[in-house]
């Protein structure tokens, strides 16, 4: 199967910053074979995409996800973090049921496909049902159970990941990789957390984990274990495995020194952090100090989308307020955390993140035809400060075409809003 | 002329905060004739509008724009701010022409409209271009033409703003009014600032200026008149007339009770203020105090949109972590600061900024059925944290139905872009 999209300007987001004006991207099954100004023979393509006035880039990474928590979007907003979840979320997660996460993850997915996310990160529970939705969307992803230490059924999640490990990883022709999801320092002990990294080592797997969210969190950590909670799992070992730490709001110098030393990717989530006042994170002076910092969205029910172009923009733009430097945190770099850093965070860097022969063919293309993104100077100023979710026209991943002309070519759109609707509402008014 | 809105949702912004369900709006020629449950004679009807799985809310209001400067968009980004003005945007702006800010107009026209505002408060030059290119795209505007002290043009730019004031006040059925727009107390000196506070009085005109944009702007008037500009300004009189204070983001506790004091309307630019990294206004700190703070997006080259929904999401999500409380500026609030508070601040509170019996018909109406705003829960959280500018699907002003199942009704979209387009290339690279 070959697809040529022909005519069309390219943001590579390779390493040379590339851009591509009126060229040529040839897929072939699921990889990139070509990208430039030859002439594609046209009879030895299958289907053409025109690329006029249109834009292709690399598909968005949203590397954390709580894909089951859509189900509760704008559910319960404006609280304080502690009321809103004792009262609100965990009441709620606790009648939450397999099916349930099954159908609020179609529901993320077609949100994520509808705003240019070709991968995503993500850690929840049921991820069974994560597969399988991940199976219908034909999208990339990877999934962790989250492990919250509890009583009698610690082991049991150890357990649950190990098999989730060796059933899935690597499987729908690679779409899907499986990490270990440590919640966080503060609902695993040190001793329990030694289990599950003793547990990740033997399959060589790698870590999804919550670090220095909040105030609360790292002055607590300060109190019990005296010192920071990645200075804590570092003395711990954690580290030694390749390690996603979303948040990293509330860190210090020698917190930076350790993501740095020890290769971890930090995980931006600038919507959520600011919605639940959790605080701004440092992304200005990780970046300078050489850490390949990714992009996310954190669930729906504190972001309240799962829109990585929404992320961008909030990144770049609101940093530069936080650091008095209108310079901060440059269109170019923000969209690098959403794309090329996050295939670094998976482990994936010579799979995705940019468009690039032999890479696979995880390609968003955005319709430029619009008042808001003309006139057309900066592209990277353009994507980063003017392009909505909404401005993507069709995404390919693995080769795959999931939606063009925004028709979702994968999922059952109409059933996947009547069961999310269906759920929510049973959920929080009857069940 | 009848029109009905039948079976739809609506969020009336009035003041007891009314949302209905499956009601329906009844226009007659440029008002709102009937909000509610009540059957409506299809045989009074003109034209019908299906209001299945939409929702219908007041247009929204953005009250502070240089619609000339969309031609600039994402032409000089990630910029310290006196290089960006000195090097890039002023050099630029000393060659536009009439003709250009007529088709700059009309393309952030073009933008505002699919964005869901209805009506805009601009302060730029070539003010007649603006105001016939309100004409043809028959949205609803608050016009002042920018005035800069400027060795022998000054008296000839208050000249210039009687005239306008004179010629267009209240034209167009009302859609129209006219403001004085000294630009800021650091290019207008006190006794030029004086002649302007006469020249308006005598007309009973309102003012829209810049006021505490910058920590620079404050620090220096600390230095020239020993007080803050919004002080500085007082001293003056001018708060004796109907004012619009752009910015207001260095601001202390005297200047907020002068706010609060003499009526002062502060318009809040979250999305420029922060990528030209000028800082936090303390928007709940003055909501609190009971000021009607409205909402707008600055020009398209500090935004680098027009999207007033874009604003209500940075306002209310960014304020909670500057303040670190969840519960700082709510859902409900940045909507009203982007409807009603809007309305109070360009003095038309009886006639726009909520849905109301006998108020000017300027509806918008969004699609709901979208998986980023399912389910659907509470309907001030989905507006403010979860709907895109691009749901709207239409538009009403004054009657008219500007947008509907998002095609334009007034403008020509494709010669607008074009045009736009050949003027900023002309512009920024040959002229």
């Amino acid at each position: 199967m070959r697809i040529l999209i022909k005519n069309i300007d390219i943001v590579t987001m390779d390493e040379q910053d590339n851009v591509f004006k009126k060229s040529n991207i040839l897929i072939e099954n699921n990889l990139i074979k070509f990208i430039g100004n030859d002439e594609i023979n046209p009879n030895i393509v299958d289907y053409t995409i025109d690329g006029l006035n249109k834009l292709a880039m690399p598909g968005l990474i949203n590397c954390h996800t709580h894909l089951g928590m859509s189900i509760f979007r704008n559910y319960a907003d404006d609280m304080n973090l502690s009321e809103w979840l004792t009262k609100k979320i965990w009441p709620a997660e606790a009648k939450l049921q397999a099916e349930d996460v099954f159908w609020a993850s179609l529901l993320s997915m077609a949100e994520m496909i509808a705003s240019g996310t070709t991968t995503f990160c993500d850690m929840y529970f049921f991820m069974d049902k994560v597969v399988e939705a991940l199976e219908i969307s034909k999208m990339r992803g990877t999934l962790a159970r989250g492990i919250v230490e509890e009583n009698n059924l610690s082991d049991f999640k150890i357990n649950e990941s190990e098999m989730l490990f060796k059933e899935y990883n690597n499987s729908l022709n690679g779409r899907i990789k499986i990490m270990f999801g440590p919640h966080a320092p503060y609902t695993c002990s040190p001793e329990f957390l030694g289990k599950i990294i003793s547990s990740a080592s033997k399959l060589n797997a790698s870590i999804h984990i919550h670090l220095s969210e909040t105030k609360d969190e790292v002055e607590n950590s300060y109190k019990i274990h005296k010192k920071s909670p990645i200075r804590h799992v570092y003395d711990l070992g954690l580290f030694e495995l390749h390690t996603i730490a979303a948040h990293c709001v509330h860190i210090n110098d020698e917190d930076i020194n350790i993501l740095k030393e020890k290769n971890v990717y930090p995980v931006n989530n600038p919507s959520s952090n600011f919605k639940l006042a959790s605080g701004f994170s440092p992304v200005n002076k990780m970046l300078k100090a050489g850490i390949k910092v990714a992009l996310g969205t954190d669930g729906a029910a504190s972001n309240n989308n799962l829109n990585m172009f929404k992320e961008i923009s909030m990144a770049s733009i609101v940093n530069k307020a936080v650091d008095n430097d209108p310079m901060s945190v440059s269109a170019l770099e923000t969209l690098k955390m959403a794309t090329l850093n996050g295939a670094y965070a998976l482990g994936l860097e010579k799979e995705i993140g940019s468009l690039k022969v032999g890479k696979k063919a995880d390609i968003i293309i955005l319709d430029m035809d619009k008042p808001h993104l003309c006139p057309r100077n900066n592209y990277f100023s353009t994507l980063a400060y003017s392009a909505y979710g909404s401005d993507v026209d069709t995404v390919i991943v693995d080769g795959n075409i999931l939606m063009e002309k925004r028709e979702f070519k994968t999922l059952d759109i109409e059933k996947i809003k009547y069961m999310a609707n269906k759920i929510s509402n049973d959920l929080l008014n009857n069940r």
